[in-house]
């Protein structure tokens, strides 16, 4: 596999879903069981002493939104919290349309409204989400449902993003482990883009482009509700998204059967993930629809959990063009993250 | 000023160039002045001794497409030369048009025909952009143009990106300065989007977007051709652009007279960033426009030049949204940067 990925040719693939050319390049790289993280996850990582998402420290935290259980003292599990340093202001006034600014006529601004909140997702300052079971893994995915129904009800929030900075070189400055939730009174492009490509695609096809994703050579695993795989054209090595067997284009329709299930199914990649690349940092993004999305766009969109380990950076090239350079083939990546054997999912 | 920017609320801008909303967050950060790399630019720079990118080592290179001057041996200042370790492959026989591949009728792919080069900036290992004369940065500029109008001659090639990386955060893997030229067979979709949003920008005000663009708290500097800005909505803190103050579409249209006078701008520019980021990586990346572009889109796109030096990183939020968290507001960062004194420019 590795001699015959080192001769491969290069080959540029689309990437459908977010409309943007890949190029695969296996000749730069080394073979692909060689991807090994190298980074420190948290060179300034805070000890537990001195830990505000720690349980018994609450009160040094931004105000709690909710907690589960929700009758819970010193024994909670999940906390949903304002971020004490949000990017976005949830007091501001945000007017109904967006006005336009300084002396330019395509100087478009608003003021910084909107939601930005921290999802602690253990009391324990050493327990990552790969150590947590299945249905506690749901219950994360349930707390970022809970959360994105309370902020749905509001006009003013257009999108959702959910995420999760794992590893300082992917983001986090915390290594207490956490997500985040941003709630804007925006749609981003990206959002917009993604939701126009899967249209496209269903009104040539006729079908939904997950619901139809090419799975051969790609998958990694899948359980009752999802399927794991490499995309076709991923932007980045071992990159893995996890998506749901059945059509849905709102992750918060999650239910709490498919929560346990899609809790197993990420757990089990996040430690396949470690044990064949070194644990590296990661990211994970769930792309999910606008909240206020035109009806006749729900058959083509479809929710996803996007997971991308932190093993390279970005350059001037991938910053110019929006192109990616993926050294490895998604077939060659699958095949690494499928056949690794990893301890009982339990 | 920087107590101003402590306290100013979060703002949210629309980059009309590039199409995506760009978060003002102040709360967040440090004060402008505050922004210093501390990033070790080469933490495994090669040394001079076995370097080949210096004067006396060209036989260590891929083949040499041509040197300034042209008919120099020893004393060339210039050297353009295929990459050793191409991520495009120059001899693949190129199809006329994308067919798609493996069962799922989304999948496209194409092979990875193309053309990767490397520009060596100086014979000497350790100078750098900053440390020419305005002249000799322009000649580097017009090395460009020359390579580029060798490969736009090619039907097949529909885009060329010009960038470089410098410092290893910045993806550089050489120390010796550097640029790199990627000839793709295809537009990026990253590129479409921008030519896309200039053309509405014209459409509704028929003007071109960066003919009018605003300069007022945003201008850094000025030459006789050229501006340069931090941008009304900049992606990252101290993102820098230069501007052509004639409207021009390529930047292969540049001449002799435009090159030096953009050559002293770049250097300004450079210093001013070394002086008052701390030698920070960079990127740059010049924006133009594709080879075979319609002439009914002329007269709304315009190339530049963007310098962004790395600050910081990306986290899940922007890699989910596409929208970026911008710590700086572009007045704070353009006052910083244009009341910073610098050596004589010369």
């Amino acid at each position: 596999m590795a001699a015959e990925a080192t001769y491969r040719r290069p080959e540029i693939r689309k990437d459908a879903i977010h409309n943007r050319w890949i190029i695969f390049s296996p000749a730069r790289a080394r073979r692909p069981s060689d991807f090994k993280s190298n980074s420190d996850l948290n060179p300034n990582s805070n000890n537990r002493s001195e830990c505000p998402f720690c349980v018994g420290h609450e009160h040094e935290c931004a105000p709690e939104i909710f907690r589960v259980p929700p009758d819970s003292t010193s024994d909670w599990q999940i906390r949903v919290m304002q971020n004490l340093y949000p990017a976005l202001n949830r007091e501001l006034n945000f007017p109904n349309c967006p006005s336009e600014s300084g002396q330019c006529s395509g100087d478009v601004a608003v003021i910084g409204f909107g939601f930005h909140d921290v999802v602690i997702e253990s009391p324990v300052h050493t327990v990552h989400l790969a150590d947590l079971s299945p249905a506690q893994v749901g219950d994360v995915f349930l707390a970022y449902k809970t959360r994105i129904d309370q902020l749905r009800t509001l006009d003013s929030i257009k999108y959702v993003q959910v995420f999760k900075n794992h590893g300082s070189s992917a983001g986090a400055s915390m290594s207490h482990s956490h997500s985040q939730i941003m709630a804007l009174p925006v749609v981003p492009s990206a959002v917009s883009s993604r939701i126009e490509s899967m249209k496209e695609f269903f009104e040539q096809t006729g079908k939904c482009s997950l619901c139809q994703v090419r799975t051969d050579h790609l998958l990694i695993d899948e359980s009752t509700h999802f399927l794991s795989i490499v995309p076709f054209a991923a932007t980045f090595p071992f990159e893995i998204w996890a998506i749901p067997r059945y059509h849905s284009s709102h992750f918060h329709e999650l239910d709490s059967d498919k929560a346990v299930d899609l809790g197993g199914l990420l757990k089990l990649m996040f430690v396949k993930m470690s044990s064949q690349l070194n644990n590296p940092p990661f990211n994970f993004m769930i792309h999910t629809a606008p909240l206020q999305i035109n009806p006749s766009q729900l058959p083509s969109t479809h929710w996803f959990l996007q997971i991308v380990p932190k093993l390279s950076g970005v350059g001037g090239f991938e910053m110019g063009t929006g192109c990616y350079i993926n050294p490895v083939f998604p077939e060659d990546a699958a095949k690494v993250l499928r056949e690794v054997s990893v301890p009982n999912n339990g």
